[in-house]
C-alpha cells in the first residue's frame, strides 16, 4: 500500500477517535452541569421550606420549584430562539433527512452546536421529563461535520461528499453510544433509525468511534467521579443468571403487545398536541404571536404537576426523573415482606420509602404510585417534547416503559408468589419485567429492534436477551401496523423533505 | 391495510418463524448425534485399552482412535462426493457470492442439504478440529430457499426475486444464531460477512427468525437435556462485574495486535496449503487422480497428532475439542495456589488435572501445554479445512484464540500477582483475556467486528464489551492491512464469480 493511503487511513482513524472522545467529554461535562443544576433546585426547595409556618412553606417551596423550572425553560427557549432555532427538538428526524441526501440549511454549523449544547443543558437541568439522546445524535453529527470541514482545508479527500456522509453516520452512532455508554447498541440504533440502506463497509467506522467514546466515558467516570464501581454499566442490574423460566415467556410477549399499543397511543397524543397547536384558531393566534408564551405555559403545567408536595408526591421519590430507573430496575419484589435474611427477595425499606412515603406524605399504595407515575409521565413527556427547546423523548419513554413493566411484573409476582407453577421454585423477578417493558415501549415508538441491545448494555447484563427480543419484536409489529415511527411522524409534521420509502416487496 | 396484505404479512412471519425453529431443531439433533459419536469413540478407546499388556494397549488404542477417525472422515468425504459435492467446505464464501446476485448451480437444493447435514455430522463426530458455523449458514440458506420455493407454489409474491434474497439473508443470520445460540451477534455477523450493502428494512427479518430459533434452542436444551441451568448461554462465564481495571486496557490492545498477525499467518498457511495441493506436480498427480486419498492422509496426520496417549497428551484433557472452551474461560488463575478458601482465585484440582495430567501422563507445565495446544490446533484446523468435507473454521479459530488469550492473561497474572500496581487490589482474571483473545483472533480472520457481540452472547456476560471491542478493532485493522478475509480468500481460490468491491472512498 502506498504511503499516501496509509497516511489517509491513519488520519481517518484519528478523526474517528477524536469524534468519539470529544463527544464523550462533552456528554460528561453536560451531565455534570445538569447534576449541579438539579442539586441546586433541591437546595432551593430546602431553603424555601424554612419559614416555620406550614402554609408559607407550601407556598414558598411551590414558588421556588415553579420559578426555577420556568427560569431554566425560558432561558433555554430564548437562547435557542436567538442563537440558532435549528437546535429545537430532537434532531434525529432531521439527521434522517440529511443522511438521505437533503441539505438542511445551517443544521450542522458551530452556531447550532452551541445553541444545542447550552439549550439542552438548561432544559435538562430544569428537571422536566425530556431526554438527551436525540440532541446528542444531532450534536455528534455537527461535530463530525465540523471535523470533516477541518480536514477538507488541508486534505482534498475530505471534500468527497460520500466521505462526509460516512462521517455523519459515524457521528449519529457516537451520539447514541455516548448517551447510554452503549457502543454496540448505539451503532445499531443509529443505523436502524437514520438510514434506509447501509453500506456494511462503514460499519466498523461507527463501531470504532463509539468504542473510543465509550471507553473514555467509562474511564473518566472512574477517574472524575471516583465511583467505587470501575467500568460498570450505567444502570447495572444484579439479577441471577437464571432469573426467569421459559414458562414466563408468554408474559413477556404480553408486555410486547401492551407496549405496542401504548406506543401507538403516545405517538397519537404527540401528533394530536402538535396538530392542535397548529390548527386550533385560538392556539394559533395566541402562541404563534408570542412564541415564548407556550414554553411558559407548558413549564407551568409540568412544574405544577410534578411539584413534590402536590401531585408530585405520587410520582416517586428520586429527585431526578431518570434516576428512578435505579429503583425500577432493582432486584427485589414489592409483594414480599421487607428485605431481611428470611425474606431475601423483599425490597429494602429505603426503596419502599422512596416510592410510598414521599416528602413526608404517605404511605401510599405502591401499585397506585407506579401506575400514576408511568401514566403521568407518558403524557408529560409528550407535552414537553412539543416545546421549542432541545429535547429528546427516548429516555422518558424508556423510564415510563420500565415503570409499566415493573408494575406488570409485580402483579405477576403477586399472583404467583412462589414462582410459576410447574417450574423450579424460584420467585418472579419483577425487575426483569421492568427491563423488558422499557425496551418494548421504546422499540414500539422508534420502530427499532436494537433497543434490546441498548438495554443489555445499559444494564450490563445479557441474561434476558430472549425475553427482550421477543417483546421488542412484538411491540414493533403492533405499532408498525398502526402508525409510522415517531421520527417519521415528526418528519411528516415538520414537512421535512424526504424520499418516499420503496414499497415493501410483498406488494409486488 | 387490505386483508391480502395482512395475510401476506402473517405468512411472512410464519415462514421466518418456521425457518428459525426448523434450524434450531436441526442444529440440536446434529449436536446430539455428534455427542453420541464422540462418546462412542471414548468407549472404544476404553475397550481397546483392556488387553492387560501396556504395549498392546498402546497399539490397540491407537488403532481404534485412528480407525474411528478415518472411518468417519472417509464416510463423510464419500457421502458428500457422491450425493452432492456442493456441500464441501464452509459455504459462507458461496453465500456471499449468491447474495451478490450470482446463481451457483445446485447450491441451494434439498440434495445438497442432505449431503451437508450427513457429511457434517460425520466429520464433526470424528472429533477433528473443524467448526459448524459456516456449514450451518449454508444449511439455513438452503432451508430458507426451500421455504421460498414452497411458498411460490401457492402464492405469487414469493416468486419475487428480491423476496427470495431477503429470505436467504435471513437464513444466513439464522445459521449463525443457531450455532452459538447468539441471536443478535448472529444477525450482525451474517450481515458483515455476507453482504456489501444492506437494506435496513430487512434487519428485523433476520432478527425475528434468529430470535425464534434461539428461543426454541434454549427451551429445548432445558426440556431435552434437563440441564440444571435454565436459559443460560452456551459457555456461561462467571466473572465479577468489575473484572478488569482501566489500566489493563493496553494489554487487551496488545492481544488485538497479536491476534491480527496470527490471523494473517493462519490465512497464509491455509492459502499456502491449498496452492501447494493445486500447483505441486506430485500433489496434483497423486491427489487429483484418487480424490479419497487426501482425506485419508489428512485424517491420519490429525488422528496421529491428537492421539491422547501420544502427542495428544499435551493437547489438554477434555475429549471434544470445543469443550476445552469451558476450561479456557474458567474464572481462576493458574499462577495462584490450588483453589481453597484461602486462595479463592486458584484453579480447582480437576481443572488443573485435565490440563496437566492427561491420560495418566504428566504433570506437564501448564504454560507449555497451553502453548502447544494453541499452536498445534492453529495449524491442524487450517489443514482440516482443506479436506473435501463439510467443515467450518470459525469455532477452532475461536478456541485457539481463547487459548492464546488465556496464556497471555496468565503471564500478566504471574507478573502482577496482586493486580495492576496503582489500581485496586483485585487480581487479574485470565479468563477475561481468553474471551478477548478468542474474539480478536476470529475477528482478524473473518474481518468482522460483530464477533465481540457473539462473544458476549456465548458467554452470557456483557462486562468485557470494551476490551472486546478494542481488541477486535485493532485485530481487524492489522489483518485488513495485510490480507483479505478468509472468505474473500476462498472466493479467490475457488474462482467464484464476484463483483469487485467499490474502491474505498479515500482513494478519491
Amino acid at each position: 500500500m502506498p504511503w499516501a493511503t496509509i497516511k489517509m487511513m491513519l488520519v481517518d482513524w484519528l478523526y474517528l477517535a477524536a469524534l468519539g472522545i470529544g463527544m464523550a467529554l462533552l456528554s460528561m461535562a453536560m451531565d455534570q452541569m445538569i447534576e449541579y443544576m438539579q442539586t441546586f433546585q433541591m437546595l432551593l426547595m430546602t431553603l424555601a421550606g424554612r419559614s416555620g409556618s406550614s402554609g408559607y412553606d407550601y407556598l414558598f417551596t411551590y414558588l421556588s420549584w415553579l420559578g426555577y423550572t420556568e427560569l431554566l425553560v425560558i432561558c433555554s427557549a430564548m437562547f435557542v430562539h436567538y442563537v440558532a432555532p435549528q437546535a429545537i427538538g430532537s434532531g434525529i428526524p432531521e439527521m434522517k433527512t440529511i443522511l438521505r441526501g437533503v441539505i438542511l440549511k445551517d443544521y450542522l454549523t458551530f452556531r447550532t452546536l452551541i445553541s444545542k449544547v447550552v439549550g439542552l443543558t438548561l432544559s435538562l437541568g430544569s428537571g422536566i421529563p425530556i431526554g438527551k439522546m436525540g440532541p446528542m445524535v444531532h450534536m455528534a453529527a455537527i461535530v463530525a461535520n465540523l471535523l470533516s470541514n477541518l480536514a477538507e482545508n488541508f486534505e482534498g479527500a475530505y471534500g468527497n461528499e460520500s466521505r462526509k456522509a460516512e462521517m455523519l453516520a459515524a457521528g449519529c452512532a457516537v451520539g447514541v453510544a455516548c448517551t447510554f455508554s452503549a457502543p454496540v447498541g448505539g451503532v445499531l440504533f443509529s443505523i436502524e433509525v437514520t438510514t434506509m440502506y447501509f453500506s456494511v463497509r462503514n460499519y466498523w467506522r461507527g463501531f470504532f468511534a463509539a468504542a473510543c467514546g465509550a471507553t473514555v466515558f467509562r474511564i473518566l467516570r472512574v477517574i472524575v467521579f471516583k465511583s467505587e464501581t470501575t467500568l460498570l454499566a450505567m444502570y447495572q442490574t444484579h439479577f441471577p443468571k437464571d432469573g426467569f423460566e421459559p414458562e414466563e415467556l408468554p408474559f413477556f410477549a404480553l408486555i410486547g403487545v401492551f407496549a405496542g399499543f401504548l406506543g401507538v397511543l403516545f405517538i397519537a397524543v404527540y401528533r394530536g398536541l402538535v396538530m392542535f397547536l397548529r390548527q386550533n384558531r385560538f392556539a394559533k393566534k395566541f402562541f404563534q404571536k408570542n412564541w415564548i408564551v407556550y414554553p411558559i405555559v407548558v413549564a407551568f403545567i409540568v412544574a405544577s404537576i410534578t411539584y413534590p408536595r402536590g401531585y408530585g408526591r405520587f410520582l416517586t421519590g428520586r429527585f431526578k426523573f431518570t434516576k428512578t430507573l435505579y429503583d425500577i430496575f432493582s432486584n427485589c419484589t414489592w409483594s414480599k415482606p421487607l428485605y431481611s435474611p428470611e425474606s431475601p427477595h423483599g425490597c429494602s425499606s429505603e426503596l419502599f420509602g422512596s416510592w410510598m412515603n414521599h416528602e413526608g406524605y404517605g404511605p401510599y399504595n405502591v401499585y397506585i404510585v407506579a401506575t400514576l407515575f408511568a401514566t403521568t409521565f407518558l403524557f408529560l413527556s409528550a407535552l414537553c417534547n412539543t416545546m421549542p427547546i432541545p429535547c429528546g423523548m427516548f429516555m422518558p419513554i424508556f423510564v415510563v416503559g420500565a415503570a409499566y413493566g415493573r408494575l406488570f411484573g409485580e402483579i405477576v409476582s403477586a399472583i404467583f408468589p412462589e414462582g410459576i407453577p410447574g417450574g423450579t421454585d424460584q420467585p418472579i423477578f419483577p425487575g426483569i419485567y421492568a427491563v423488558v417493558g422499557a425496551a418494548a415501549l421504546s422499540a414500539s415508538i422508534t420502530h427499532s429492534v436494537s433497543v434490546a441491545v441498548i438495554c443489555c448494555e445499559m444494564t450490563g447484563q445479557y441474561i434476558y436477551i430472549i425475553p427482550l427480543m421477543l417483546a421488542v419484536i412484538i411491540a414493533n409489529a403492533v405499532s408498525t401496523y398502526f402508525t409510522p415511527s415517531i421520527y417519521d411522524c415528526i418528519i411528516t409534521i415538520k414537512h421535512l423533505p424526504y424520499l418516499p420509502d420503496i414499497p415493501p416487496s410483498n406488494a409486488a
